[in-house]
């Protein structure tokens, strides 16, 4: 019988190599061309599972990308953890910013450098190691089944139909994820909201054709510019988003509620400096805190159209498009804002282009609560691994099914998330330290001891 | 002795292979990796000029693409007409757009569709081939000077040089260029005035890397918003240019001017069908003529930032491009513009983003007079070969170096074009017509004639 820190101590190497092993795949899922890679990577999780003493493993095909299944029952009498994680990585591009290839993870100042490294590959993996600790040790203090998938960085679009077919082999007393930031290393967190997300493409048309700017320019909408104006007009002076309706169903934080948010360390020089950048920006009368933690906003993700080569060319586009993503705070609803933006896009486009808005995919925000035996789990297994007492947060980002598991399997979840938000998720260069890689592993059994004993 | 008639009747198949081949040459002046097959196709045309007949042929290097030059002298007592023309032609992207490939000509309806086919290979060597017939049926009314160059769709950087330098070899009477277009095959016009060319790259950086929307969105300026609203900017509601002191130096048409402009055949519902638009767009106050003919306009010719590929992506990004060009009437000049518009996009750059604008080329508009001995000689050898008197236009395009020869060389230029404007020049499937490469090599020798006679 060892403890966790014992056996970290003895296997540390093993649990890094095979990380970097899971890191070495490039499982984009927003590229058909990666769908190879994205099913090696699922046989690559189930086989580790097996290895670590699960049962019922299964590579579960979807209409998309396939969810790896694993569960240990030990017995009725104990609470159930449903471990959910997902394997699939956003894209690596620009590939010409990263120091290292984004898929031959690289180890510099005690941090693996590769995409998917923090995100999500390096948390869920967590989970898989501190379970093989607690079947190897007889520490296992509750069931516990995992869900793998392959899909949550394009919006998860199969996993609803898995989950509501398999409500009864899923049933669990709460679900864990790892796949949130914490404040710091010497300032644990947790996270008890997730916005929500509603996603979209707009395609703005001109002419029928590329033009010749001279022959035809000032007498023909420009759809560039056509679609900067529409684009510009999203936002008002204040930075509040201009769509009518965008914000009735926002629920205003009360006067407690904000303070106890900015009781958060945030240094406000330190974040400029981290970024690069004179001023921050937001909509007026609120932190920067609130502002991605609180609020709804609306952010470019991709704008492009005409010639975008080397040198000069001059013409004048057919076509402009722009991709565009808006986060939801709880009580907004991804579907109606979806429909929002899209009445009035192409309300407000003139009559001299067309305009199209083909929604990519979405999600609802969720609120999990303080005073739930998981939340107090994690709490006292934060507070054993960091010796200090981990706050409350409300993270900006969204994990869109979150909000469809409460629903369909009618638990709720807790963020146990052992990330920083320097980990340059989703950018070049992404990053998660080698600590926070092991304290999660040294964390994790502890959750589920307390969560034992408090659900008693 | 053959009449040019009987000369095309006989070698109209040698006319279009030779033209099939130059076309064949991917001469892109744009992006640096053709820079082989822009020598090939400068060795190809002293090759043919060689062959017309031409003398003191020489491919002369520049600091970019070289300039052909050719010669024939036949008497001091005669009239010189320098013949220029540009070998080098816009990308052919979008590639996907094309019918038939950019660089394989092919013949449909009478139509030669290749890159290039218009502007300006097919027009330049209309001049090569009604040398030919000059040289072999005793016909060559003036001297001539050939000064084809490769850089036209960049700017020209470097014939201001070469033509600073060689003054005394460039020494003509009249310019000719054949880059531009008449009304229609029924109703031929000469241009009378190119507008002038401001060309500009802007970019827009954020904070230092690309960032996950969801942790940092709301609270970080979007390089890619900021552009659109600074872009937005450029156009007031009336869509004036908004940079001040743009429109200074732009000197107002007369009513009469502006009159004889709009009584050029325009069929405002043919124009919207042709280009399957709604609506025309353009400067409130004034007709889409006066728009493209005689008002400076500004146009976004290629605009990109952030996440562009398959799928969606969550990033902020970091940085936000876009390629702009100002195309100026008679009497503004294009350093100044430049510099306006550098100033004002500095100047309006909010705090939370920095702004580069860098400088791509320039040019200036000119106007060519209609009462000159070459306007009358090209006026008579159309009205010979189309049977009807061509009317004066102003075109929307324009020939960066004009203003330069002009300048140099103390002479003025005749725009003898044979182009449409539905030749979709700068666009995917470029086209030049038959009818027009073969009427233009029937009306140069007349031209030739009447300059000589008139100039007496």
């Amino acid at each position: 019988m060892q403890t966790i820190k014992e056996y970290i101590e003895s296997n540390q190497e093993r649990f890094l190599e095979e990380l970097f092993a899971l890191l070495r795949f490039p499982s984009i899922s927003a590229d058909p061309a990666y769908k190879k890679d994205v099913e090696k990577t699922a046989d690559f999780i189930a086989e580790k599972l097996k290895e670590a003493g699960a049962d019922k493993v299964e590579v579960c095909p979807t209409a998309g990308n396939p969810i790896v299944y694993g569960e240990k029952i030990i017995s009725n009498d104990l609470p159930t953890v449903l471990v959910y994680g997902h394997y699939d990585v956003q894209p690596a591009d620009p590939l010409e910013l990263w120091d290292t290839p984004p898929f031959e993870p690289t180890v510099r100042d005690g941090k693996i450098y590769a995409r998917g490294a923090a995100d999500d590959k390096g948390q869920f993996y967590m989970h898989v190691k501190a379970f093989e600790y607690m079947m190897r040790n007889d520490a296992l203090a509750c069931n516990i089944k995992f869900m793998i998938e392959g899909e949550e960085e394009v919006g998860s679009a199969n996993l609803g139909t898995f989950v509501k077919a398999n409500t009864e082999r899923l049933q669990n007393d709460v679900i864990v994820i790892s796949d949130t930031s914490m404040i710091s290393m010497e300032q644990p967190s947790l996270e008890t909201g997730l916005r929500g997300l509603s996603y979209v493409e707009v395609e703005v048309t001109g002419p029928n054709r590329d033009l010749h700017s001279g022959v035809y320019g000032g007498a023909v909408a420009n759809p560039a510019t056509i679609l900067a104006k529409l684009i510009a007009s999203l936002h008002d002076e204040n930075n509040h988003i201009a769509i009518p309706g965008f914000y009735d169903d926002v629920i205003e934080l009360s006067d407690e509620e904000k303070d106890a948010l900015n009781k958060a360390p945030f240094d406000i020089e330190e974040y400029k400096d981290d970024l690069g950048i004179a001023d921050v920006w937001g909509e007026k009368g609120y932190s920067s805190i609130e502002r991605t933690g609180t609020r709804p906003t609306l952010e470019v993700n991709g704008i492009w159209g005409g010639y975008i080569g080397e040198g000069a060319k001059t013409v004048l586009p057919s076509k402009a498009f722009a991709k565009i993503s808006m986060r939801l705070v709880p009580n907004q609803n991804s579907e109606r804002i979806t429909n929002l933006f899209k009445e009035h896009f192409e309300k407000i486009a003139p009559s001299c282009v067309t305009v199209k808005v083909k929604p990519h995919h979405g999600g609802e925000p969720v609120v999990t609560p303080t005073d739930s035996v998981a939340y107090k789990a994690a709490e006292k297994a934060l507070e054993d691994a960091f010796n200090k007492k981990p706050i409350p947060t409300r993270g900006g980002g969204s994990i869109p099914i979150v909000a469809l598991f409460e629903k369909e399997l009618g638990v709720k979840t807790v963020l146990l998330g052992f990330g920083l938000d320097s980990d340059n998720l989703h950018s070049p260069n992404e990053k998660y330290g080698i600590e926070n890689y092991l304290k999660g592993i040294e964390t994790i059994p502890a959750f589920f001891r307390y969560f034992a004993e408090l659900s008693k």
